[in-house]
Formats: C-alpha cells, sequence, structure tokens
C-alpha cells in the first residue's frame, strides 16, 4: 500500500520518558494513527539547562523523528515547548503542537476562583510560557508558579510510589498549598505519574490539570482541521531513544502495559 | 615567556560542577599549577547514562581539554573514571589520572574492620570499579555498594543543607547503616557537598573517604614522578562548561569561596 499522507505517523519528542504519558493518551484517544517516539535519554533532564541549549536539543530531535516522515511533530516536553515551539513552527512546513496551550485553556476552564497554579521544571516555569498561554486565555486569573527540579529524577528513579516523593512534594508544594489555588497544570509530562502524590499533597478539592491528556485532544482537532486523520485500523508504535534502550523498555512496557521495541539512535 | 611543557595547565573534568571538588583540593595541595576545568553542563547528569555514552561523552570532554594543550587530563568525575579510564590512557599520550583508585586505596588504610561501604552513581556501582580498585590494594575486604541516584540533582539543586538532604540520605543508607562498614567512600564528585549530612545519618566513628583529596595527592605524585610540576608561582585559573555559564558561575564562587570567570564551549 502507498504511504499517504493520511497514514503517516504522527511523531513525538520528550527528553526522556515522561512523553510516554502523552503516547498513553494518544494511544487512548485516536488508537488508529502509528505513533513514532523519540526519547533524548542521553542528555535528559531539560528542565535544568539553558534556553540555547533546549532550543538546540529540540531542533536535533524533531530532525530524527522528520527522517521517519511523520506527518505532525508533538512536543511532549513542556521545557522544549516552553523555549522551542515558535523556532520548530518556524522552520518546518508540518503542524507542530506543544503540551503548553491545552493545559492551560483547561486549567482557565476548570478554574472556579481563578487562581491557578502551575508546577515545572525550573526552564519552563523561567520561560513565562505557562503565564503567558493561560493569561491569553482568562486576563484576570492569578498565577502562582512552582519550579520543582527533583521531581524528574525521582520519577526517572521509579521512586513515584516512595515515601520520600511526599516528602519531597510537600517541600515543593508549602507555598502552593497557602496560595489557594483549585487548579493545579502538571507543567511537566513526568508529573502525572506523581499523580496520587500531588493529590495527597495537594488535597482532593484541587483540580490537577494533566496536560498529556489535553494534548491529546488537541492532536485530534489538528488532524481533523488538516485532514490528516489516518483511516481506520490498528496504529503501529516505534519507540527511538539515545540512551539505555533496555532501562526504557522496562519502564516503558509498565507504563504502557504493553511489550514494545526500542531503536537506539545517537548519529545526532 | 615560552609555554614550556611544565608549565602547560592541568585539564580537569567532570559532568557538571561535582568536579570543583578536586579543583580546589588542586589550588590547595597544588597553588603554583594552572587548571583548565571542563563541566559537560549540558548532559549532566551522567550517573544515569549508559556505558557507551559516557565513553563518548568522555573522549569528546578530553579532546576539549586538550585543544588547552593540557600536560595531563585528571577524570573528576566517578562514572566517567569507572567506565572510560583505560579507553583514554589507551587513545592518548599524557598522563590521565581518575578518581577511584586514590579512594579506594585510602579506605583500605583507615578501614580497621575490613568493612567498606561505597556510594555512588548507577553508573559507577554497576561498573564494579571501586570493588575492583578495594580488593586490589586490599582482597580481604567485605564491600557494600549503593547507588544514589538523587544525590547528583539534590547537589545541582542547592538543597545539600536541607532537612530533605537529610531525609534522602536516610532512605538511601538504610542498608547501609546495617553493614557495619566503619570507612565510607564518596564515591562521586559531588557527594563531598554532602559530607554533612552523611556524618549525621552514619554516625561519626564512619570514616568518610573524600576522593576529590585522594586524587589531587595523586596528580602530585605523577606530575614530580614524571618531572611536569610547574615552577613556583601562583597558578592561573579558567573554567569552560557546555551550558548555563552563569548558574555555574554563582555555584562556583560561592564554592570555591572565589570569583571566577566561565567560558562557553558547546561546539562539540
Amino acid at each position: 500500500m502507498e504511504r499517504t499522507k493520511q497514514n503517516a505517523p504522527i511523531g513525538v519528542f520528550d527528553s526522556g520518558f515522561g512523553g510516554l504519558t502523552v503516547v498513553k493518551e494518544l494511544m487512548r484517544q485516536l488508537p488508529g494513527e502509528d505513533l513514532v517516539y523519540f526519547g533524548d535519554t542521553a542528555r535528559v533532564p531539560y528542565g535544568t539547562k539553558s534556553k540555547e541549549s533546549i532550543i538546540r536539543f529540540s531542533v536535533e530531535n524533531t530532525e530524527v523523528l522528520l527522517k521517519q516522515n511523520v506527518k505532525m511533530v508533538v512536543v511532549a516536553c513542556n521545557s522544549s515547548a516552553s523555549y522551542a515551539l515558535e523556532v520548530l513552527k518556524n522552520k518546518y512546513d508540518i503542524p507542530i503542537i506543544g503540551v503548553i496551550d491545552p493545559g492551560a485553556k483547561k486549567a482557565t476552564q476548570v478554574s472556579r476562583n481563578k487562581r491557578i497554579g502551575v508546577i515545572a521544571t525550573s526552564a519552563t516555569v523561567n520561560s513565562y510560557s505557562y503565564d503567558k498561554a493561560i493569561k491569553y486565555f482568562d486576563s484576570s486569573v492569578k498565577i502562582f508558579s512552582q519550579a520543582c527540579p527533583l521531581f524528574v529524577p525521582l520519577v526517572e528513579e521509579g521512586w513515584a510510589h516512595k515515601r520520600i516523593a511526599v516528602d519531597l512534594a510537600e517541600e515543593y508544594l508549602k507555598g502552593m498549598k497557602k496560595s489557594g489555588v483549585d487548579a493545579l497544570i502538571l507543567g511537566c509530562t513526568h508529573y502525572p505519574l506523581l499523580k496520587n502524590v500531588l493529590k495527597k499533597v495537594m488535597g482532593k478539592k484541587v483540580y490537577l490539570v494533566d496536560s498529556a491528556k489535553e494534548v491529546a485532544g488537541e492532536v485530534k482537532n489538528v488532524l481533523l482541521k488538516e485532514g490528516l486523520s489516518a483511516k481506520q485500523g490498528q496504529g503501529k508504535y516505534r519507540f527511538l531513544i539515545s540512551d539505555r534502550p533496555q532501562h526504557f523498555q522496562i519502564i516503558a512496557r509498565k507504563f504502557l502495559g504493553r511489550p514494545i521495541q526500542v531503536e537506539l539512535v545517537n548519529d545526532r
């Protein structure tokens, strides 16, 4: 069968395996789409790196996906979306979708008291990308941000269910709890893996906005609008990473609930 | 003045700023030597990456230092020394010194009950480099190892003095405390920054072996043996890094107790 533009895969990249939260949602919401994931595990984490490095890495990651003839790129890393989204949109012709806007929009929809919290990496917080996006959707909102740089290594260590995860969250969210937010954006694709911990620390009344979930909805909208949706059928999945394929395979299998094949790419 | 081999600088590399613990000791023990430091802050941390990536990064870092005409390379990163030291020694003609052997030797000298603990990154622990080195100096020693992957991001976050550092150390060192070791090797150049925390958790009777301190002594020996010691005078220092020069400058200034100039290098 000839490969049409419609049945080309969707490309997704992240600094490590946090972007699998986006993949999981794409699989659920768009079961007919092929996906190619690239995780830059050789340079993870991004959230503690500079704007310049994050842009350079993001362009290189997009090139990896373009070699796979993707029809769209999902920037499933908030640090990359914060600093590199505009660069990528200007540089490439295919649709490029980031994780920031969909999460910001959802938060403004669910918040009743117009006090919204954002937890993210240092890079994302320092970029003010969520602040700008939230203000775009509702300029009357008051925003409270907190960088949580240790959450990514904590999740990558596989410690999301340990007592120390609660201790760390308590330390980071002291101020956030006092701020009276009723919606909290998980502004890093690793953080949905800490949802139970965050619920425990923030209390049941605070709505946790999972940007992974929201971005999948946005992908669906753009595919329809651009006439790029795949025909029915079961999508195929490929996973490319830049380091430690076996480690990734074990974690991804656990997280996605199915065995996957992982390919090592480090020719950049 | 003509640049002789003797007054060429000593090159030091690490994945981030952990290697500054080695630089501080070199400044103290060898005040007349010029130093060029390279910290690969764009790809930090190394300790969670694969052997293949660590070797590739270490070769690239050595090339950065060789462009500065260094007379010797100190591998001030335990993960690099664990996997790449032999590769570098075979590849280059100048003396290459790693952080593993000097720390292992010291531990066998100070331990009375022949039970030695090693804390390090996952990469270093999985390489068994300390086990092999300790057994070389004293084959009767019993070794207890523990990987502590969150210690590097904790230190890089500047949280070495927070309560959470003690909580994390308690979590990691549960087993180590029961093992009855009387010497504990800090097998990562970031860890001396956690010395107070580790003392508190392990108790005063456990001797903490600071591999940074030991490697500086080894550098001195090799310089003398090879006739490479600099003439008297005050050494000059240069700091090259691959990302976030300002962040590095602030932390390094605090740590070294003097202002420094930092140069960005990312042409690799």
